[in-house]
């Protein structure tokens, strides 16, 4: 019997991570999860933690040592010093290296093994991405909610919001939007209801979103696609549609070539993939991906020289899926 | 000689308090200053320390007691005790009441002794208020930097920082902006030098910009004003001047009544404000206020039955310039 080479490959996002256990044939052997691996949110030790963890349950289903790691993580983590995840997998049996990537190429790469394509992943963040020769050639937005995110979870939660504060006072138009709103905060609308000029239900709005933390806000963004025939909503969606054209547009994706949608606003539900799409100047159907595991498999494989076709990349697909049950 | 009533008006502000003392005729006799005096940002007590320390300056101009005492404040310090304040103002002489009062009709006050009228303030924040029967009737924005707030400085500043975050990566187009910001926060735009895909300098501008609080943001808006024929500059103050106008709008101002603005964006340069005013289907002549110690004065006045007529007016107006010299 012929010993196989085995990697490890890990998908650390800020809520969750998935670690998988593959051979050099791209089959999958073992699988695990855990927390919020991002060592940017998570703070180092914790982050550290999540990745032993997913890792340790991915390896029970193995043995033998570990060729190399492919740790897939948001762009702020990547000039993090990989000695200290190093010696950590050592006591996990790696021995060859770390190699910290990018979650962007994860993300396409769960959607496709060319080396060369494009990526829009909106989620609570939203950004968009070109990959040239394996590399990341550029990027566009994923600059936080201050600063763009268009798109986003956050943006659209956020717009929702000011949607509802807009149309308590009358500066914009009434919107189903409202009560749904109002009854997620427990908020009873009376229209005679004053404080000092302003709807009380205006001022309880207020109260309840600055006491929250800022984030919070992604939480209304399912409610613009629970209201039907609501221009309020609907000129929501087709600003999101616009930002989130304009990132992938901005990173100028090859017509040619694969285009990845990541992310839940992308992916649940179709109205805003298909809005997007339908904004591209060359007609594309985006290949949709849930999360950057099938990437991080194909990365791993990739980093070590070896050849990732149809055919390998099928196979990773597959016996993950059967893994993941 | 006749004993003249004496009165204690003060405004008190999130970054500053102003305080005057003055007769039943509206003549101003003393005037003090002292930091922020918001309950609600800077804590209950060093407020109240805040309130004091300006009437003590405003007191030390005259003798005997005080018969009222007027705090205007922005709207979430207008359910506060009243017991509190009174209970430190009778250690200064106090023999009458406290009444705390809105900020929105401070500022109108300061510009206008009629009972009916309308005002737009548009400083950190933004909102537009309609005066009936010297109440405020209607208000609306004010909802702060998450959800409304729209065409205050803050909005302003992060609109700055967003179309340059845009222009950065080709989202937006290219804006003298740019320079002005980078430069600001001793960013190199340096178009050679990418990380990951991304532009260096943006990588830097996201990093400033989330290593600060928020509100920051707002350092910014006084440069949508510095550069000339600057397209996304333009846009950015044609979208407040729409916020404004919709604010204005929605509290369903008077056409006769007086139209007060106040707030830095609306007071430090003419473009926005002449943008909202033209704006506004009757034409108008918008008064403009500096801060809201003349309308306090007013609203002590009138609160304690005294009427204040143009002649009363133009002396607390008069009087308060020559104090503050």
């Amino acid at each position: 019997m012929v010993t196989m080479q085995k990697f490890l490959a890990i998908d650390a996002g800020g809520t969750s991570t998935r670690a998988v256990l593959l051979d050099e044939t791209g089959r999958c052997l073992g699988y695990g999860t855990s927390g919020g691996g991002n060592p940017v949110s998570r703070g180092f030790e914790p982050a550290l933690d999540a990745l032993a963890a997913a890792s340790e349950k991915a390896l029970e289903w193995g043995d033998g040592p570990v060729e190399k790691v492919v740790v897939a993580m948001a762009g702020a983590s990547l000039e993090l010093p990989t000695h200290l995840f190093q010696e950590r997998f050592v006591t996990l049996g790696l021995i060859g290296e770390v190699v910290i990537e990018s979650d962007l190429l994860a993300a396409f790469y769960s959607g496709s093994y060319q080396d060369d394509g494009s990526a829009l992943i909106a989620g609570t963040g939203a950004v968009g991405a070109r990959i040239s020769a394996s590399r990341l050639a550029a990027v566009a937005d994923g600059t936080g909610w201050l600063l763009g995110d268009e798109g986003s979870g956050f943006w659209l939660g956020r717009q929702v919001a000011r949607a509802v504060a807009a149309a308590l006072d009358g500066r914009g138009r009434p919107t189903a939007l409202t009560e749904l709103v109002l009854a997620d905060l427990g908020i009873t609308l009376d229209s005679t209801q004053r404080t000092q000029g302003r709807l009380r239900a205006q001022q309880q709005l207020i109260f309840k979103v600055y006491e929250s933390s800022a984030i919070e806000l992604s939480r209304f963004a399912p409610l613009v696609f629970a209201v039907d025939n609501d221009a309020v909503a609907t000129d929501i969606i087709e600003r999101a549609a616009d930002a989130l054209a304009r990132t992938l547009l901005a990173v100028a994706p090859g017509a040619a070539e694969p285009l990845v949608f990541g992310g839940s606003v992308l992916t649940k539900g179709a109205t805003v993939a298909a809005a997007v799409a339908a904004r591209l100047a060359t007609p594309a159907t985006p290949i949709l991906v849930h999360d950057g595991v099938v990437g991080a498999a194909v990365l791993v494989l990739k980093r070590h020289g070896i050849e990732v076709d149809a055919a390998v990349f099928t196979r990773i697909q597959d016996s993950l899926v059967a893994l993941r049950g």
